[in-house]
């Protein structure tokens, strides 16, 4: 059994790679220098830790491991176009460096060459992997459309809200631990129940991020409170807020999400915490937490295997183990 | 055996299909719609053709034929965008009507579709269609990424154009042919010819565009003459003329693909005409074509069989059988 630590290493070593040819460098460039801006590589390593909660890492996971890094980077490269966003992790975007059609040839090209991956694995299991990976990436797509089409939307219901989301980020981790258990031989059941898992921790984390964007503590946030506001985002905190605030706060919130005052993220925020926002999404992240714990808690596994996955959650939702 | 003609219509009866769910609507209506123009569907026909060269259509076929008549609309879906192109086939292009954002997820997703299909093929064939599906679609974004790195150059070498041309065009049209090939259950070698029959039909029919865009009948041909010249497009005949021009007529040349000079098309025709460049072109197709028929001639089977893709290229050739 490895940690998170350890299987992200490995990873991330493994994963330096050149998974591109040199020529056409015009086009293969992007993708190299995109990929070198790094990250924590969590969906890859869920998978690993997926396969290794039923057996022994099999070959396959790792390719696996590496479609999905690759599939991932393509989603990132392509919703910075949409998002017109001119940083990433601090460095320039792909079509912020290269201009957006090379940005989206990049995209497309790095789909393909997460499917060379996918056609490395054995013939026993590459229907099934094929299967599921098809209908995430389909998934992931849609969750992007439904995020596009909510910001131009007025008013948001709950419900579709969280589908977005669902969509748009917890389905791709579910499937990630979903592929490695498949490939650590175990039945549909625990599959299915590891991907809850996943989808929960999904969920948590997204409450997570919207609630330190806006009360986070900005030193150790590392980004600039009130982001969203700012930029006047859908989260699952202004949408709670338009569900419960008075007649006279929403009609407010509804003008200062149109405004560009120096003081709308104050005031904003102050109305979040009238409404006790900052506490509902404290209990539905917590809400989430148990329930993907209670997922974890129900894989017919024992108990010692699961340590590491549990580990990775907590530290995903930062808190102590 | 069947014909061109009837194979066109039968494909195209099924592939009326709707092959994406109703919901996101915002999602996939484009796709729908872009699907809804439709097209001769030469590509999935010649996967057809090229099985039925060597035996009776398998259900395989009709898969793969479909995953590459969806992978083609993918490329045209993003090409628009990246062309700027308000419009196809005197319709609104996917950007133009939904917005660029939408267009390229729209794209994607019809990326993903082409792959849903090609994981219905039997197990004893996936991975090696999936090989050769996946390199043809890297291949056919290098030759993207390279038509608009060549925009930008001022000289461009007759190879390195051949090259682009081959990859953005002729390498899908080779590969259906072999993937059709290989689904009917003949060997390597012929597979091999049969994809150098198509890349050379390839080849031929893109002279013949550029041909005919600069001096073909316009009322046979369907669109204005010389709207290559008025875009500044490199074309076959271009990169010829600036090798064989003298000094002064290249200057000249230069000159009127930086102008927007009323008589720029017939200036550039002129050009061209004291450079014997039609006559070079129709000597290049025939060349192309003569190789193709060649290696259609060195495919080992019976050549009654042969018939229907012969009238194909003679039809897309246009010439009478």
């Amino acid at each position: 059994m490895h940690t998170f630590e350890e299987l992200s290493a490995q990873f991330s070593e493994k994963f330096k790679t050149d998974h591109f040819p040199q020529e056409p460098a015009s086009l293969y460039e992007p993708n190299r220098y995109f990929l070198g801006m790094g990250g924590k590589r969590v969906r890859p390593v869920l998978c690993l830790m997926a396969n290794e909660l039923f057996d022994e890492i099999v070959p396959d996971a790792w390719n696996v491991a590496t479609a999905i890094e690759l599939f991932h980077n393509f989603t990132l490269i392509h919703d910075d176009i949409m998002d017109q966003a001119p940083l990433r992790r601090g460095l320039e975007t792909v079509h912020q460096k290269y201009g957006i059609s090379t940005a989206l040839l990049a995209g497309d090209v790095m789909l393909v060459a997460a499917y060379e991956y996918l056609n490395k694995v054995s013939t026993q299991h590459i229907v099934r992997i094929m299967r599921l990976f098809n209908k995430t990436a389909r998934e992931v797509c849609e969750g992007q459309q439904l995020d596009m089409d909510f910001e131009k939307k007025n008013g948001v219901d709950f419900d579709a809200y969280l589908n977005m989301i669902n969509l748009k980020t917890s389905v791709l981790l579910a499937s990630s631990l979903q592929m490695g258990a498949l490939l650590g031989g175990t039945g549909v059941r625990n599959q299915q129940i590891i991907y809850e898992f996943g989808r929960k921790i999904g969920l948590a984390f997204q409450v997570q991020d919207d609630f330190l964007d806006a009360f986070g503590n900005p030193e150790k946030f590392g980004k600039l409170v009130g982001g969203d506001i700012k930029s006047n985002k859908k989260t699952f905190l202004l949408i709670h807020a338009l569900q419960v605030a008075s007649e006279g706060q929403k009609k407010r919130l509804k003008e200062l999400y149109t405004s560009t005052s120096e003081h709308k993220v104050e005031e904003v925020l102050s109305i979040f915490k009238d409404c006790k926002v900052d506490e509902w999404a404290k209990a539905l992240k917590e809400k989430y937490m148990q329930e993907a714990f209670q997922h974890l808690d129900d894989i017919a596994v024992v108990s010692k295997r699961k340590e590491p996955l549990k580990e990775l959650a907590l530290y995903l939702l930062q808190r102590e183990s």
